[in-house]
């Protein structure tokens, strides 16, 4: 030990001894001398998708994750699960935030056993049809993006290995749903759904098709958290985001139950300056924003904060200094998914940090007004947005409950009917956001609010807006309609629905073919 | 169970049976109704510094923790620590990230026994000077930027209750080193040497002078770690951030020496484009930006990324688009705060992302150049950067160590001789950065590089720039100055320097009086 003075060497061992640590040994370090601008291509952690499963460890029974951020243009989950399938795997459990009509191949790999279980907030299309016929063995099982976060961080939910889609990676995985370089081929904005899964999985895979330089930061998922980085041709298509369910809306009817939405609003006693909102999927929900611009404008009205699924709205009101913040958990489309790239009061947050029931600082609970859609909403106020009036799954929890529950003001835009079907029923076909958290119901025959919100009723009456009484929007159903049948529904439970406390809320049962 | 059409209990019974779970039962859900905007003054994280060290649970014997980011313009360490002394409390294990002159009254609180123990990167001014001599009983433990972040997060140093000084929090704890409300009245920029604490601690206590509406994001802390919110009149004194070691120099020797570095870092081999850099503290170091500016826009070359403290300097070059990315774990002066705080591509990281040696992601690994400071070198290229030739404690670790060892070429930039005391000496003082990790050490009298390197010496030399074997600097200052006496240590232990493998790497003996 030459290189101490005044004989330390006694002391030294003394002191390690005392901390119980080891005395220094001078290491051959070897410093790795090469340009760091070499290691885009060198990094240990890049390899093709074959490599990256087998390395992960992945066996069969195992539990797999993806996000659906790019929703009718994911490429992920089924470039994933094909790669699995020819791998020969067996008797996966396939976790995702949601699936939808694009992830229709997996009937396929279901039928051949290599997915045997689901977990996901939502199923849509031609999959959620075979699963409400039987498809799976196992019931399916549903949360709400708030849950789903929960659960997978207390790790009741445990994930094995999470296949995540980025528009941008750098070689360490510095990850996230949009790309900064000129070769940037997609963008899905806030990866809000993929954060959880990131930090909690026992392996985490990126795929990319933008391999970037170190450091790719501004960066939702960090490097800490991955293993293995997969270059691929494409994760997603980036024009098919806002497709479906968030879908800006031309239709008038939406746009006459937006109005109303915004009246709601105005008047409900939370319009003042630094309150917060979120608008939920579906084009009446997702437009309200726009029809309260103007009354802000007049009333000098700021929001703090607007939650949630982001929109082109939202963003523009941003930009006007309408919104301070945007607080994403999932880009709504391309506009807001490229506001999140380049604005700094745009803020990506995870599914626990949006809607965690067991976090009391998730942001739900700091959200004055969330305005949502239904499938159904019965007479006792519970929402439906999971399961048609025809017995078959078409939709998705999303942060449904979360939202309804922690804000301070629930409204749910519906129509009376669509077309031969009523919204508004006697029991909803399946129960997800449990009536003692809605607050408003908004229909274009007029607008029934919670008994258990005299005020609000009051409000809204002061203000000449056309209070009903709940039964009685039913009841005008009924008369245009008539009752409906008993749906077919068979004994065999396909989907189960768990509650924001992790208690088995409904179950849905197989539907037969009439 | 009357919201269930078709009797569906029975299945949501044997499906909750089946899952392990309870059946669903109505919650009274009482919905918080209160507008968000009362909550700034409502919430049950915000009280008293006194009420949140009692609800901490914090007790005699504890680890309580700190950062300094405002370096001498800090408040909180202070304030703290008078208060546990007002409140009683005993033999507390003060753990900073580090300390410096204004931390001189913890002096009083080690003889009365409340701080009975310090575990920290640093220590100056008299506090340093009296532990020098012996005033704690035990040994101060020493550690670097990244190891105190590795030893933070894998739990070998346990926080019991962090007090983390914040320029904004909102009432939940989302809080930074900056504040965008017009009450704003403190700046630190990054806080990446508090992220660990926030991330591991027990408790989180923040302590805030500008107390702001949820969300106060982006935010390096979570809400999520956060459990008490004290709004204090003041964190620390901007003013002060960019004092001492981290001033901007107009010492001409320094300057030489920063303009020596520069040609050293122009043809090491290293400068191309996309290359990484990082200046340690101390004025020859961070001025060596400044002289390769002219030759990056010559050459064309931009930098990739600026890694840890960060100056005026590294900023203005950002924003002229030489250096992309600025990956910051300290603001070394307010225009470096202010662009953290505005700019998105200038990104704060913790000191685990920084340079843990735990992790093979953090950034040290990825730096190609960093240009750092010394009190000592010695013969064999090992550095001391902590305790002065007088034997008297007076400078920090930081992040020496990290860098030298992650880095592809790591430079030491230190005069031959400080007034009548040589720095270039046979053996260093204590040990801090082996000499396997140091490649060039640039004096006034010549350029030494580490015989490990000789396709470094070539470049120089070609370059033609003074390449000297390291013995003859050593020569040439005994030949000006003579031999030093011996110091008188004497036989107490009252340091000890941690290796960044967790060995006890060199001790620090009591200095007697002369």
């Amino acid at each position: 030990m030459e290189h101490y003075i005044n004989n330390r060497i006694t002391q030294i061992e003394e002191a390690a001894k005392k901390l119980n640590k080891p005395v220094y040994k001078e290491r051959d370090i070897k410093k790795d001398t090469a340009p760091r601008t070499d290691w885009l291509t060198n990094s240990h952690k890049v390899m093709s998708l074959e490599e990256a499963i087998r390395k992960s460890g992945l066996k069969d029974g195992m539990t797999i994750s993806f996000h659906h951020h790019f929703r009718a243009g994911d490429k992920v989950v089924n470039m994933v699960v094909d790669k699995l399938a020819e791998m020969g795997y067996k008797d996966l459990h396939l976790a995702a935030s949601s699936l939808i009509d694009v992830h229709e191949p997996l009937i396929e790999h279901i039928r051949n056993g290599v997915i045997t279980r689901i977990s996901t907030s939502g199923l849509r299309g031609k999959l959620a049809k075979e699963i409400s016929h039987g498809l799976l063995k196992e019931p399916v099982i549903f949360r709400s993006h708030g849950s789903r976060g929960s659960a997978i961080a207390s790790g009741e939910l445990h994930i094995d290995v999470a296949f995540l889609g980025a528009s941008s990676s750098d070689p360490m995985g510095n990850a996230c749903g949009y790309s900064h370089s000129e070769n940037a081929k997609s963008i899905c904005g806030s990866i809000g759904y993929a954060l959880p899964d990131a930090e909690n999985a026992d392996k985490v895979v990126i795929l990319t098709d933008d391999l970037v330089p170190y450091p790719n930061r501004p960066s939702g998922i960090s490097e800490l958290n991955v293993d293995f980085v997969v270059p691929v041709e494409s994760v997603g298509d980036s024009s098919k985001i806002s497709s479906g369910a968030i879908r800006d809306t031309k239709n008038p009817r939406d746009i006459l139950l937006a109005q109303q939405a915004a009246k709601v609003i105005i008047n409900s006693g939370y319009f003042k300056n630094g309150f917060s909102i979120q608008t939920g999927s579906g084009g009446a929900s997702l437009a309200a924003v726009k029809y309260i611009r103007q009354s802000m404008i007049d009333q000098n009205i700021k929001a703090s904060f607007a939650l949630g699924g982001i929109t082109a709205h939202m963003v523009k009101m941003h930009e006007e200094g309408l919104i301070e913040r945007l607080m994403d958990v999932q880009s709504f489309d391309k506009v807001a998914a490229e506001s999140l790239k380049n604005d700094r009061m745009h803020k990506e947050v995870s599914s626990v940090e949006y809607a965690s029931a067991q976090e009391p600082g998730s942001a739900t609970h700091f959200l004055d007004i969330v305005i949502l859609s239904a499938l159904e909403v019965d007479v006792d106020f519970n929402v439906n947005v999971l399961v048609g009036s025809d017995g078959i799954i078409r939709g998705a929890i999303g942060g449904h409950p979360d939202t309804a529950e922690d804000s301070a003001l629930s409204i749910i835009v519906c129509p009376l009917l669509r077309g031969r079907i009523p919204c508004i029923v006697d029991h909803v076909t399946t129960l997800i956001t449990p009536g003692s958290s809605v607050d408003v119901v908004v229909t274009e025959y007029g607008i029934a609010v919670n008994p258990r919100r005299p005020e609000i009723a009051e409000r809204l009456e002061k203000a000449g807006l056309h209070v009903v009484d709940i039964e009685s929007l039913k009841k005008r159903a009924e008369d245009i309609i008539g009752h409906a049948d008993p749906l077919p529904f068979g004994d065999k439970v396909v989907g189960i629905v768990l509650n924001r406390d992790g208690s088995v809320m409904d179950v849905i049962m197989n539907i037969e073919d009439k």
